[in-house]
């Protein structure tokens, strides 16, 4: 598909898109320019033919797809170095998980706003995966030249993704509710775990199977990435927890006031999203008993 | 271990019991009380031992050993039964949530509560497992005679349980935060991502894989049990939405005013609780990418 590519920032998106993208024969060869040593000795052992490159400068000019997958917070030192460097005709893309924000780094023209969606608790190339991607949603903003929006969209593709395009205002609103809310609920929820082990000094961590378990996992998910969507995608999360504050407000209220029927009603309709996510293949309907410990 | 075992109440708990029981040979006979015909169907197909009391009547009178996995919310109609037709020296238990509130099932002297953590989002005997309680905790209530709960106690260890014993108020508390307030956030989650929905006529379960999924999957638990627990653990429930409200508060205070550092050791001090669950061996630290669909 392409000569030569080159991923910046390769952690846990950064080193999938690598392993897949050897996995999918996607270009001859593959550069990546990551920062920290360990993680240059873990993408080292993917692959020999793996190139490094040591700066964001004149390298630059040689690449046809270039795949910034930073943290967001980075963008800003990324993007005036890459603008200075990069040949006119090549194509540039990112993996951040908001867009609103981003929208002021396509004064490139040749940036396209991509966001897989697929991720886990663990960070880093360690954990890398090559069908991270596989049958997996690729979010693409509708913003840029139509022939780079179709050659990203390709790419997407031979990852194995599905790929659907959009405006940047629909997808900080949509992710916002299914996948930012509850990462900032699942970080909450432990935070008031913890304030009650500190006040009551037991140690209740020991009988989390019953829920918090599940919980802990998402709120183990990198820090850096999600303190920088919860700041680019703030009116959306204000938005959104003041909706969820009111719902708790109210369901405490039926709690409170013994509403047996209107509570069971609320649970009810609840329990109904499960079946659509199923029928949506965004899970499968086997039971889940916990992992085998 | 007893000659007659009975089960009242056979689904995904009573037959996991029930499953458990025949593998690890607790009784000579095991029988089971169950209400819903096409729940008896399923449980027939276990095993062909399995013997069916149509009634609590006098068939109490020959069991050594009674479970109740009913709600909690028919405790009120079961234990007049019970405590009129068992016999004097049978050991009874149950499997309910919240303990403060079947204290004062304990004035019949033959009962014992006890709380074993394990469970799925499914419900039903079709889902009932053999090794639900394999390697889990599960809580009696150090109430009652000491034989009876030694009986309890080695029951639940046959079955592969960890057992501990505390108190009722201390029980409830620590579940609260461990296992009600989680499955009511998820619960009111849903709730939220449901209410946008309908708002914006927007499919964003469509997307869920980002987070949303997980909590579509707590919230898809049995809303009768659910619906009891929360009554019954009431002012617990009360009190830790009240703590999770004003923790959410703070969390988007920092939000709206860019309290980067601030906003950035709240996540990493929640992220460290993942570690203590696995050492806690609550859960596995093999990443979770999704399930295969």
């Amino acid at each position: 598909m392409f000569n030569n590519v080159l991923i910046v920032g390769c952690g846990l998106i950064g080193s999938s898109i690598l392993k897949s993208s050897i996995k999918n024969k996607i270009s001859k060869n593959i550069y990546v320019y990551e920062k920290l040593k360990k993680n240059i000795k873990i993408i080292r052992k993917i692959n020999k033919r793996i190139k490094f490159i040591p700066n964001l400068n004149k390298d630059l000019e040689m690449m046809n797809f270039i795949i910034i997958c930073a943290p967001m917070s980075e963008y800003k030192f990324i993007f005036p170095k890459i603008n200075k460097f990069m040949s006119e005709d090549s194509v540039i893309t990112e993996v951040g998980s908001t867009k609103r924000n981003l929208i002021k780094f396509t004064k490139n023209k040749n940036l396209i706003l991509s966001h897989p969606i697929a991720g886990s608790e663990v960070s880093g190339p360690k954990f890398g995966s090559k069908d991270l991607f596989n049958k997996k949603w690729c979010i693409l903003i509708n913003k840029g030249k139509k022939s780079k929006i179709n050659t990203v969209k390709k790419f997407w593709k031979k990852l194995g993704s599905n790929v659907i395009l959009m405006n940047a205002k629909e997808h900080d609103k949509i992710f916002a509710i299914t996948s930012h809310l509850p990462h900032l609920i699942a970080y909450n929820l432990i935070k008031t775990a913890q304030d009650y082990q500190k006040v009551e000094k037991k140690n209740i961590i020991k009988y989390s199977a019953g829920g918090l378990r599940d919980f802990s996992r998402t709120a183990a998910s990198n820090e850096i990435m999600w303190r920088d969507i919860f700041f680019s995608n703030k009116d959306n999360m204000i938005n959104s927890i003041n909706k969820f504050i009111k719902n708790l407000n109210l369901i405490k209220k039926k709690i409170k006031a013994n509403k047996d029927k209107e509570l069971k009603k609320i649970l009810t309709n609840s329990k109904k999203v499960r079946k659509q996510i199923i029928d949506w293949k965004q899970d499968v309907s086997k039971p889940d008993f916990g992992r085998e410990i």
